[in-house]
């Protein structure tokens, strides 16, 4: 029987393991995957594209599991009080073919996209990072901070949004927490003290948000707002005074900040750093960026690591997607039990 | 909220509605959407190799509906007491990129096989047809019997399977319905006096299940276990005495019964049929043949159908993969309702 998460399973999961617990574990799983990346089937994410946005599959396998996700976006929909993105996703069995796990991943991408940029910041941001510059504190806002305080230690805040009860809405969100909150009236403000950047804007267009004058040496900018054609945030001088790390090189070249630069500007994919082929930040005062747009891997990661947790709470409910049947020829027959 | 159809949904919509009543108004949605065959975006499967078989997913969509089908096929699985086959898929809407319906479709896709097989036929059989040679009574045997019964009124059934426990099954299955059974101890006593012949065999080899010498003028022959490459039923000299039809050319090039024969022999889609374009059968001598492989429009068909109908009934669970928030921006607030 297929496990079925929907987003009251994932809540419940959130309270049992804790959010930071589970922000910690799942960039490991999504570190030992990117260790192993050359054994991932690198297969393009298949679009299908309307006036209104874009509805994607995008699958991935390791000759032992499988995994896609359905996931679309649509600029429109926060008019009509939807969100932008939403998505759901399964992983399988290779050997069998057989779903294992059916699961809302809504709110399991912003998790996993925390976990990733925690993960990339673990390997380019300098040691002593203790402060965290938001800019940008829509959906993806606390989970960003709760991340790179789990997962880093960073504990320190400092957060701009032009909405501001954006801004509200992340301090009500984090009170609880033992982050401490910085609300900021610029973003030059916010980056004032910042070891660690991240870009989370959602302007449709091609912004400077990061520019150089704000930049210091030693800084670890954080992507993730530009992550798709016409979208960007980070202006082309920053990025080309730092060393820049992607998640895959022809789809970053698209999709993220760098498709503002010359194709042949140089970038490191991020699974080189985690496997050690390459140095990670090589000095306390290199500028490092992590342009980040989202990859099929770690959503196999996050499936993966949910279904280990699913099995090993019992939270989750059922779907029977494939009968058990006692004899393989009598399909018909199931329609009677 | 998605909504969630599985195994025991679809039983309890089947007996709501009745097999046979599901089959007719399952024929007429394919038969509505291969009438619009140009307005489907034809994407192209995504597929994932093992040594153990096949994951695939099959997308396509109208430009107000989209769907997909997640299906594997491992020939192994029969000896661990799993089918081979085994869907799942869901629909969207494409306004909002929202996902409406999550269904198993490992049942669904046999009832849509023997409904787009029904179709067919109701083309290019004689309309006198009375008489159905069913060869092969594995998984999908009962669905091809009950359709052309509920569809075409092909009220008497001869079949034939070298598993003698297989016709047995069909037997039992079928022994409420008011069906006319005539169990054969070969394909050529089954064969005789029908007007439409299926194969629906299991081998996974080129086999000639339909020879020449088994063929009279008038028959329909529907082709549903030639269905991947190395695969095949019917004797080349066969297809090349009839007219053959098509689901989608050039996939049926690759899976269909037709791999055997030069690329250049003619075929015709189904779909000009059904739109008019080009005749069905024209004459009572005419011998035909559908080379069914399974096409991702008859998917969506079933899946805009099955959406209808648990609406309608309101049979069916439910999937919160996209959260209803009250405010876009605050994702990280679902967690704690």
């Amino acid at each position: 029987m297929v496990i079925l998460v929907d987003r009251k399973h994932l809540s419940e999961l959130l309270r049992r393991v804790g959010i930071r617990a589970f922000l910690v574990e799942l960039t490991e799983y999504i570190r030992e995957d990117f260790a192993r990346w050359p054994q991932f089937e690198r297969i393009p994410r298949l679009a299908s594209h309307s006036a209104q946005g874009v509805i994607e599959l995008m699958p991935t396998a390791d000759g032992r599991l499988y995994s896609f996700k359905f996931v679309n976006g649509h600029p429109g929909n926060p008019r009509e009080g939807k969100l932008t993105v939403g998505a759901f996703g399964a992983l399988a069995d290779v050997a069998t073919g057989y779903p294992l796990l059916v699961s809302e991943m809504t709110i399991l991408t912003a998790l996993r996209t925390a976990a990733t940029s925690a993960l990339a910041a673990s390997l380019l941001a300098r040691s002593d990072s203790r402060t965290h510059a938001l800019i940008g504190t829509g959906a993806q806002a606390e989970f960003q901070a709760l991340a790179f305080q789990a997962v880093l230690g960073v504990g320190r805040l400092r957060y701009f949004d032009i909405d501001g009860a954006a801004m509200s809405k992340l301090a009500t969100n984090l009170a609880g927490s033992d982050l401490v909150l910085e609300p900021c009236e610029s973003v030059e403000e916010a980056l004032r003290g910042a070891d660690i950047v991240t870009t989370a804007t959602a302007s449709k267009s091609r912004q400077r948000v990061i520019t150089p004058d704000l930049v210091r040496p030693g800084m670890h900018i954080n992507g993730i707002g530009g992550d798709c054609p016409g979208k960007t945030e980070i202006d082309p001088e920053v990025l080309k005074s730092a060393r820049v790390f992607v998640e895959f090189e022809p789809q970053t070249r698209i999709e993220g900040d760098i498709q503002v630069l010359d194709p042949q500007f140089s970038v490191t994919e991020l699974w080189q750093v985690v496997a050690g082929h390459v140095p990670g930040r090589r000095s306390s005062e290199e500028i490092t960026v992590f342009d980040s747009v989202g990859f099929a891997v770690e959503d196999f990661s996050t499936l993966r690591y949910v279904y280990d947790k699913v099995r090993e709470t019992g939270i989750g409910g059922r779907f029977e997607a494939i009968p058990d049947l006692a004899d393989p020829k009598n399909l018909y027959g199931c329609l009677t039990t």
